[in-house]
């Protein structure tokens, strides 16, 4: 995961163009994502696809010819979406159109002018100091242009039609957490659901910010009904903890699944409530929309320093710390997978564990071990109403102990699954 | 409203007579309020209309003619609805009748005896040491007798004849924080309200404590079903921070914006249970009655010092206190008369602000600001389900900001008022 | 109570045979106890009745024909359930069966095999670490054949066929806090309701352990429905504070009714959560049982250093904490019994208390008594739709001051209780 981060890196993304294209057209030597673009105009519910923007090169140069920001150095010099400029400009004309950072006077600030056509550069504050009052020569070789915005999808059919979205942001230039962190756990992910088995199907999708699932979600109204959890993975390779940001319901199994499991192992984590600021999950928890999905982060946006500025580079994350958010992933999809009903088959009192190998042969002692504790809990609650997660959350106990009791009563033919259709009915 | 407090604080009130009618001739000079009288005897639930207490003047005098204790010096002399005595009386004899606060030894305590017959003195406890066993010449020129309870009450109609029910007690003496204080603060409210329109009729009614509210109840049971919320304003003078007692539902629409409001701007506040002791709420909250009526004072009943006694006087109260009651008073109207349903016209993902010049144009900076969150609350909670009441609770928004927003989204017709009509059907 | 243990100490008892048997006369003295012989083979639910177990004598001998370990001296010495042995081993091969404790050397403990064919002695380890290389003569002389299963049931009819379950198990041999403080605390219970009439029907049965629940619930599965609340109790002797296991519901009256009695009076007690290890809450609260019941122990089982050893004897216990948990019992039975819902005859404001007698006669002091505080409370909730726990859980006050206020309401005319077929009827 780490390697593709890196190998994408140096990439100028936007919310359109070629940078995406490239960005996608490598995921595709990966997982056989469909590509879809959508032409410049299009209607988006209150939005319009905006024109595509191209880049090629951007420079400052100053009268002897230096280039005193350069576009080739970082894709970060530039305002995402400037309009084309060749002039030539004295320091106080060109100062409106140059963003940096006085309280991080190394880093180069991440700008955008996606809706409103505009210019600029960003550069670092100890560089701005040093422009004197010079006549610059300033070059933005962009195009914005009729054109089309491009996104990726990947379907993976489970045994059921319910879907599980995960949705990731691909509109950042080279910035590492955000979002290259995120694009490489959900290829990973899309990886491995590939390979086996599953009962829900999965829809994987790798769009702009706002706008792209905003295009996303108009393009797609009749598919949302089939939607039962949603999850955006973003911003998960830098070293704070796991953040969970719960759906604008609060208490959607997606929620209580991800809760269960950050909260296993004793690991740190953190989970906040929905708030409407943040990725795409505003667009997903609209109003109109209200699909049960949450965000899954590690430090969430605008609370690390490094936060949007070229210091988010590929020193800020590190494969531990993938691999650990991938793994949380895992493990939420594997609850999601599992979150079925029970139904003891031998409901009244205690099942005999004791003559089917199942408990110990000696009675008196002052504990019971963890397995036993989780055949009793599951067996317990297994009254056709509590599905495993509920186990979880009433037990305390921890996933992996209660799968293994699960199993072994379902093998010993003390449990059985009770279908979905026949819970509707009830 | 503090000339008003200082203006009342000399007359002798009671549970009825010329005191109190004189208080609500002052208020008339204000309100234009209607003033009704009920017969003594009348019966009133359990209770019945008491007859009419009058005092023109009591005192004690010793041998040497002196008034030892002069009703002319404080309304508080007197035990309250004290029958007419004149008798020549030894120390040991006159002892029971006299009342006197050992732990305060230079204050006046408050007693009434409005419902068994019987005399009394108050006076400071430094004063009843220096009492010598001497005759003493009691005389209290009362009457006790057939007469009428008096109330006021003063109706503005509002754009829909639901009501808000405001009450205070007008039957304390000279005691300035109990209750001339919420005589003034409710007083201008009522010339607050009857100046601008309202959604809500208000009701304001100025009465005599326990039997004020028991009798209005009795008079006007085909009306409660009309009250929507009611508030007891009362004890608003004194220093303490303002407190208020939940009805006995606990989470009532009034219950849930007087907590808002109390919590905005980091004001200090209390808020508590209701219990069945302490003012009019009691009759209001009782189990056949039950409407969603809370209490706001400041330092409650019995919980000041100066509580009953002579030191509840002007000093205790100021202009300063009597203003932050009025504004706490304000902007629960108003939390309740915007307390509406909102629905967003554009509910599938968010609309796009920045083309109606209501969001920021550069994109990529670290917050955004306090408007811009608002809107983006309001309009994620703009469902047709939510208030404006619900969405201050879930944003932990203050009222201010989010008006401002509503307002705006309103006018850029990005959002529209449900009709309360349209919300019954669903 | 404490006599009793004291009487019942030395028996051996079991899951079945003489010692339970014995033990069931002797309760008989006490109350009229209907005691029940269940067949060996029978079988219940998903378990058999087992053979019946009987014991006259077991040792060890050494060489020297000592009794090294001595039945006759503890009935702990053996593994409960052992079949019979007659045999000469060295010590290598006896070694596997001498079960003991070697973090507790003094102490010997206890130890069943009741449903796999085994046997075994138990001692304490520092008389385990003397025993030499020696050849020894083992014999358990045990029987282990069919026969029954026993239990004593004692029905105690009320005005009302709704019934009240108390179980206490009686299998444990020599241990006093396990269960002889159970059984002795129970049987007192049971003269008490006995001697008075009660409103629930109430029956108490003593049975062994896990077994003796599954086969009473087997053999009574038609009486379940009229079961409205239940309690285990067992473990009540020990020092320790008491401690109550909720219910698989965990918000049963019976779980709110222990929770009020425990908290009164500022007693240090602990509530826990059901969980599905412990006594024989497992099988009532099993899945398709579900009864509304919970533990009463004092130190829960496992949780005490003397649990299930010979340290648990009669200094463990004592008159004083039997009698305190007795008293728990008796208040919880009691505001069980007088869990009625309550109405006002006069629900329209208050009552006029002070007309009956019932209120201060002079107005104006600081607080109202305790006394006055509680009929405040029982009129404001006596709406018909709460009962004497809802007021107990919303006022905060203990239970006595409000039985004493109902009562007096209920004399007044004032209060009137709502028949419980009325209520089913809205």
């Amino acid at each position: 995961m780490y390697g593709l981060a890196r190998r994408l890196y140096p990439i100028c993304r936007s919310i359109s163009g070629n940078g995406v294209r490239e960005t996608l057209a490598v995921l595709h030597e990966l997982i056989p994502l469909e590509i879809h673009e959508v032409a410049s105009g299009t209607p988006v519910f209150d939005w319009t696809v905006p024109k595509e923007w191209n880049i090629r090169d951007a420079y400052i140069k100053n009268s002897r010819g230096e280039r005193v920001v350069d576009f080739q150095r970082s894709s970060l010099h530039v305002v995402n979406y400037s309009v084309p400029v060749r002039a030539k400009l004295r320091l106080p004309e060109l100062r409106p159109h140059l963003h940096s950072l006085p309280e991080q006077p190394g880093w180069i600030p991440y700008r955008t002018s996606y809706y409103s056509e505009s210019w600029g550069f960003c550069l670092a504050h100890k560089d701005l100091l040093t422009l004197s009052d010079d006549e610059y020569e300033v070059c933005i070789d962009s195009s914005l242009q009729p054109g089309s915005l491009s996104y990726g999808e990947y379907f993976i059919p489970g045994s059921t039609n319910e879907e599980v979205l995960i949705y990731t942001h691909t509109c950042h230039p080279s910035l590492a957490n955000d979002n290259l962190s995120g694009i490489a756990v959900v290829t990973q992910l899309a990886r491995l659901l590939a390979a086996r088995g599953s009962r829900y199907s999965y829809r994987f999708v790798f769009g702009p910010g706002t706008i792209g699932s905003i295009t996303w979600l108009s393009r797609n109204q009749e598919r949302l009904q089939r939607i039962r959890h949603g999850l955006v993975v973003v911003l998960v390779g830098d070293p704070g903890p796991l953040t969970y940001k719960r759906s604008r319901y609060g208490d959607a199994e997606i929620d209580r699944v991800v809760q269960q499991v950050l909260r296993a192992g004793g690991r740190a984590h953190r989970i906040v409530d929905f708030s409407p600021y943040g990725y795409d999950e505003r667009q997903f928890c609209s109003p109109g929309i209200n699909l049960p999905l949450g965000r899954l982060t590690r430090t969430p946006n605008g609370e690390y320093p490094e936060y949007h500025t070229s210091a988010d580079n590929l020193d800020l994350i590190s494969p531990g710390t993938l691999a650990e958010s991938f793994e949380a992933c895992t493990q939420i999809l594997n609850v999601l997978e599992n979150n079925v009903r029970l139904r003891s088959t031998q409901p009244n009192c205690e099942p005999q564990l004791g003559k089917r190998g199942l408990y110990a042969k000696t009675g008196g002692g002052k504990e019971v071990g963890q397995r036993e504790y989780a055949l009793l809990w599951v067996l317990n609650l297994a009254d056709g109403r509590h599905r495993l997660l509920d186990m979880l959350e009433r037990s305390g106990l921890e996933p992996e102990p209660m799968y293994q009791a699960s199993r072994a009563l379902l093998e010993a033919g003390l449990l059985e699954i009770v279908p979905e259709n026949e819970e509707k009915r009830i």
